[in-house]
């Protein structure tokens, strides 16, 4: 087989790469070592900032999105016995949509099959090949699909596989430097039959630690809260869990988080992680096969968009004109971003969360954080900024 | 003897309350262990925020001050191999007056003794005692002073004695709360004698570690920069130390630190502490006595100030008119302005300072964070309002 572009991963990144490439009249075949079924079924977070939105409604995705998604133009911190809004569009003229990496998945993939897009799911024993040197080498894809070895020769290849994908290793240790932190935590996921217990989301700050008051549907809540990360979802029963949620995010002023039946428990890790640079020869990464944020900035799908976004006008740029300079700046560019990103998702994560081993100096440093950006409208106006994209 | 009010101490803070006191027609003692020649003579940083001012002005100590002291209307942050400037009017409608706090002291001590106060210098063995319960004790203060053994008995003991003096240690520790944070690293400090390198004062983040480039007066520039605290000032010769500075705080546009002759080198310490409550019984604690905050947030002086000047407003309505209720209020309302200025300090410090032991991601967050300052207006004016104090 042969294709322009050989894009590893059906995710986001994968998905919308494959899709702006094929306005622009260029050739790609998305491999995904999982089935439709399952990446279309997996319930995922998700917060577009405006210009994600921007970039999928221009690319013809986004009719769902706007019909389905949850345009939100604020956000509540609550802390020490108070909540503050953050009026978002106030503050910045943006908004957010609240709109699961799922159902953006979903739309994609019917894009890309109406469009005739070759999606290869179920391709497993994915190896890359040949990534030496722009211009002088023919990188290639090996793979198994149908029960068949295959070979895909392309002019690029770009890795959506995600963190654990076959692609980020294949630039060299030597080129390669990686950046990274662990927290100390996870997060304690469940998803709700009810309705939204709140028009927006709720970050909450509480000695007990983090938890978030989020949600997918009108009829499907995700509700978060700060957990050992080794933790078993076991040890949490519904009323273990009502409970904490209840003492973390309810102030006495009569709102309460609304049950309903717990359809699915979770423990997610917290990591931030990014990989310098995104590209090697003619591989290219974007998306979480090149950085992870920790999800408290609510950053992660965002950055895959526009990290697609950047590089689907340079591979234009080279198919149309044959200029190599924003295939060469595409790392740069795209670090920028995600280093921004990176830098609000650590912060925000640090500003909400316990800490174990935080001294009592810096517990009160972190409550007095939160009191400055809950009275101080510059400091909310940043917070916004970063929220919605808007850097 | 007796008096309304013992005041320990002679810095800024005890002086000016002593002031503050005897305009509203209330009497203090203030006893201070060195020598006159000797608070007047000792070379101190001195950053005055706005609201400082004010009250200095209002007090009538202001004249030299408005005369001699460099208003400025920014600062300058270095970093990356830019310059970016914070231009504190614009973003917040007020400015800092930079005015050393050995010239406050000499402001004070003259107004003092101009208006007939009772300021004992070379006081030695101080001991406060009596202290338990308001209303139900006299508190006095034992000292030797001229060779003799003297008690001042008074309505209330305020410790403005910094942080090794005698006063915090009579709070109980089943009441107090220490908090604090050692930094790992010291600011080499320097006084020369040349003309100001620039108008304003340039705060330089470094791979090889911090600088600020800052100012006494037309002649005399006092420039610093990190260093291990442990180090020792005979290890820096004349030329190292300018070698440092100029790789620091140059950025290439031609621009220069001014070289001088070096009279003073010093290696300072850096401390985050706040001790919680600032009151028991008849003792109140105000300025260094009660917290200490890294000088990168330049709010030490300002803190200083502020408590006394909410403690004069509490006497006097004690004295009025026999309401508590300031007094009882006053540690709260300190505490809570010096909370906000330990979190700007701290933030500031951990901003600009290299640390040894940051990961490569710590430190590429440290630079995207940096860069959001330099990029958006908001961060800019939530610094700035920090800096100036409008909170």
């Amino acid at each position: 087989m042969r294709t322009q572009v050989a894009i590893v991963g059906a995710g986001p990144a994968g998905l919308l790469l494959s899709h702006l490439l094929h306005l622009n009249g260029i050739e790609s075949v998305v491999l995904e070592v999982r089935s439709r079924d399952e990446i279309e079924a997996t319930i995922r977070a998700g917060v577009l900032e405006q210009g994600s939105m921007d970039i999928l409604n221009d690319a013809g995705v986004g009719e769902r999105m706007r019909k389905e998604g949850a345009l939100h133009h604020g956000i509540e911190l609550a802390f020490a016995g108070k909540r503050h809004r953050i009026d978002l569009t106030e503050l910045t003229g943006k908004a957010i949509t609240v709109y699961p990496q799922h159902e953006v998945i979903i739309d994609l993939v019917a894009a890309r099959l109406a469009a005739g897009g070759q999606l290869l799911f179920n391709a497993s024993h994915v190896a890359l090949d040949g990534l030496e040197g722009i211009g002088t080498e023919r990188p290639s894809v090996s793979f198994v699909h149908g029960g068949q070895a295959q070979r895909l020769e392309a002019d690029f290849v770009i890795g959506c596989d995600g963190f654990h994908g076959v692609s980020r290793p294949m630039i060299p240790a030597g080129v390669r430097q990686d950046f990274q932190r662990t927290y100390p935590f996870g997060w304690f996921g469940i998803l709700v039959e009810s309705e939204p217990s709140s028009d927006e989301l709720i970050y909450a700050q509480h000695e007990r630690g983090f938890a978030l008051v989020s949600t997918r549907s009108p009829t499907v809540q995700r509700l978060y809260f700060q957990c050992d990360p080794h933790d078993h979802v076991d040890n949490w029963s519904d009323d273990r869990i009502w409970s904490e949620l209840h003492a973390r995010v309810e102030i006495n002023d009569g709102w309460k988080v609304k049950e309903g039946r717990i359809f699915q428990k979770n423990i997610i890790g917290m990591r931030s992680f990014v990989c310098a640079p995104m590209r090697s020869g003619r591989l290219f990464l974007a998306g979480d096969a090149a950085h992870i944020v920790p999800p408290t900035g609510a950053k992660g799908m965002n950055l895959a968009i526009s990290d697609v976004h950047l590089l689907s006008r340079a591979l234009d740029a080279f198919y149309k004109r044959g200029a190599e300079d924003l295939l060469d700046g595409y790392s740069d560019a795209a670090l920028k971003r995600v280093w921004r990103a990176e830098y609000f998702s650590w912060w925000m994560t640090r500003l909400l969360h316990t800490f174990a081993d935080a001294s009592p100096f810096e517990r009160q440093v972190q409550l007095a954080e939160l009191e400055n950006v809950a009275s101080s409208r510059a400091m909310q106006t940043a917070l916004a900024e970063n929220y919605v994209g808007a850097f």
